[in-house]
This record gives C-alpha cells, structure tokens and sequence, in this order.
C-alpha cells in the first residue's frame, strides 16, 4: 500500500483554489490515483454543522477566539472521520483550505492570536499537510472575481484593502513554511495553473516514493 | 462599587445542584444582592447553540477532543457575553457546573485528556470561580433521583458504576482545588442543604470584603 499525500489549497477569495482543487483531483484521477476532495471549515457532516454554527448570523456573532475554537473543532472532527482515514487507507486527500487559513486570518484579526493559534493547533491538531499549493492572486483581480462570482460573502465583504493583507499573510505563511509551500502564480489561464499544480504534486509524490 | 462574586455548582446528577443554585439566587436577591443566575454548558445566546450541537444526536456523534473543543467555545462565548460583564459591573454570578464538569467528565473518559483539558483552559479560558460549591451525594441516591426526575439523559445513562466513578472525581477536584472548593452534603432536606451553601457564600464575602 502506497503512503496517503495530504494536499490542501489556500488562497485569497477569487484566487481559483477552489476550482484548481477540483482540476486536480479530476486529473488525479484521471491518473488512477484514489483521491479524496474536501474542504474547510467543513468536510465530515459534524464539521459542516459547526461552519454552518460559525458562517451563518451576524460577523459579530463570535468573538475572535470563540471562532478559533469553533474552527478547531471543526478541523478536529473533519481530521479524525475524513482525512486520517484517507489517508491511512493511502489516498490522497486535497483540502480547500486548511490551518493556514486559520493562522492567516485569526493573525490578522488580533495582535497575539496568531501565537493562540498556534499552541491550540498543537495541543488539539497538530496535523500538517504535505504540501500546500498557495494559488496566489494580486488582491484587486481577486476581489473583482469573488465579487462577481458572488459566493458566501462571510470574508469578501473585508474589501480591498483586507485582500491585500490577506494575500500578504498567505505569502508571509509561504516563507515561514517553505519546505511543504508550492507558490503557484495565479494570474493566468486556468491550464497553465493546473499545470503547475500538477508538477509540484507530481515531485512531492515523487520525492516520497508513493 | 462592590467586587463581584463567581460561585459555581457541581456534582453529579440528582445531587440537587441546580435546585441549590435556584435557592442561593433566591435567598442572595432577597437580601438585596444583584444577582445572575447561569449554567454551563451555556449560559449565553451563542453557547446555549453550541450546548444543542453538542448534546444532540447519539452519545458517539462527537469524539471527547472535539466534545472539549466545543464545551470550550461555549465557556469561552458564556465568559466573555455573561459572566465577566456581570462581574465587572459587580454582580454575584451563579452557575449550574463550570469548568470543574469538564474536568471531571472529560477526565473519566480518556487517559491523557486530562491534561489537555488544563492546557486548553488555560490557553482560551483562564477564570476559575471565586467559590464552587460540590453538593456532594451518595451514587446510588443521586441516579436514582436523576431518573425519577427524567431529564436530558445524555449523562444519566452512563448508569450507577459511571456515577460513582463522577463521584470520586469531582471529590478529588474538591481536593486538589481546596482553597475554592466547599463540599456540601446534599443528603439532607433542600433548606437543610441550603443553609450550609449560604454560610460559606457569606464566609466567602466577608472575607474578600465586598
């Protein structure tokens, strides 16, 4: 049995992580590779009830540590009855977002939460993917694309100024996590993206001999 | 402006708690005291939806990680929307279990959990009351009044062994934590019962001088 490859993507909103998930896992397969597409907050029914608990209501709603802890009990959940099977079964699971996101947006949103943020991934989580595909997007392009997409509206309502730090977080994130970050330019065409994608997943399967 | 007072209730199920917490409100407001009465897990508008997410649905529907995940955001929602404004504003808060429950449960149910369950309160929570009554009561007794009375059940079913088990543990809180602590023998008429909980919350004012 070959060893799981745990794979999750990140981006700002706009950035086509989402759609580039979906290319992978379809080529992936495609391959004969047996893949799993999930996602954060989210990805096993108890953690979709707890996105639905933290997404839904007013932003307010929850402070900035309830909503960390709600969000780890979400990735708890989606961890224990999603990905560790998946990936003890030897499959590849590729994530739409996954702790960085966390790190990236609860960093931003209090001074010293990002080192809450980190002892709680410690203590309860402790997981890292393999790899984290950064699909990364200049800010303006992104907002104008979520905007028009629609879409949840939770984090698109930031604007542009926010899209700006939050791209600037993901990259920081890149150059404190280099050794399992692949940057991928995100600016063009959806194929040559995929392509990209692709050829680091290739190498860090590879460079495992799965 | 007076300092306020935090007292908790624990003990096990059929100990009379709540029905002691009630009284203790009826007797402080009486007496001119402000103030509020609570319980755990919830005590506020968000926490009340995380105690229905968590106690909802079959016994294994949440592993205790992610159980203690959420008890936490409940906590961490319920100090900061009720229980520290009206400590801040002076007011005497009583609650119906703390975070005493969630070390004695959590404690029973797997090796090792104890110590994650200091760890997380002291990263996210921090606040320990300022007296906790245990109304202290015979296994037997107390499960057998549990199922007279009917009730969530989602603890009671645990049955007689599992209630001693509780028991113990939350008289070796009792132990541990003894400069807090005030243990109560619940096996004796309500007014009985009372009158001893509201000489050690009177102890308790006097000597904090408020």
């Amino acid at each position: 049995m070959t060893a799981g490859l745990f794979v999750s993507f990140e981006g700002i909103d706009g950035s086509g992580k989402s759609t580039q998930a979906r290319m992978l896992r379809d080529h992936l397969a495609a391959e004969g590779h047996d893949c799993v597409l999930t996602r954060e907050p989210g990805g096993s029914p108890g953690a979709e009830e707890i996105r639905a608990l933290v997404l839904n209501g007013a932003p307010d709603r929850w402070s900035p540590e309830t909503e960390l802890l709600l969000f780890t009990a979400a990735r708890r959940d989606h961890m224990e009855r999603t990905v560790r099977p998946a990936l003890a079964a030897g499959r590849i699971v590729i994530c739409d977002r996954f702790a960085d996101s966390t790190r990236m947006y609860q960093g931003l949103r209090g001074p010293g939460l990002r080192a809450r943020v980190d002892a709680l991934h410690e203590l309860m989580i402790g997981d890292e993917p393999d790899l984290t595909v950064l699909v990364d997007i200049d800010a303006e392009v992104g907002l104008s694309r979520a905007l028009e997409r629609g879409g949840e509206g939770r984090f698109e309502a930031f604007g542009a100024d926010m899209q700006a730090r939050m791209r600037e977080g993901f990259l920081a994130l890149a150059q404190e996590f280099a050794s399992r970050f692949a940057v991928i330019d995100g600016a063009r065409a959806p194929e040559a993206v995929a392509a990209d994608i692709r050829a680091a997943v290739v190498a860090r399967i590879e460079a495992r001999g799965a």
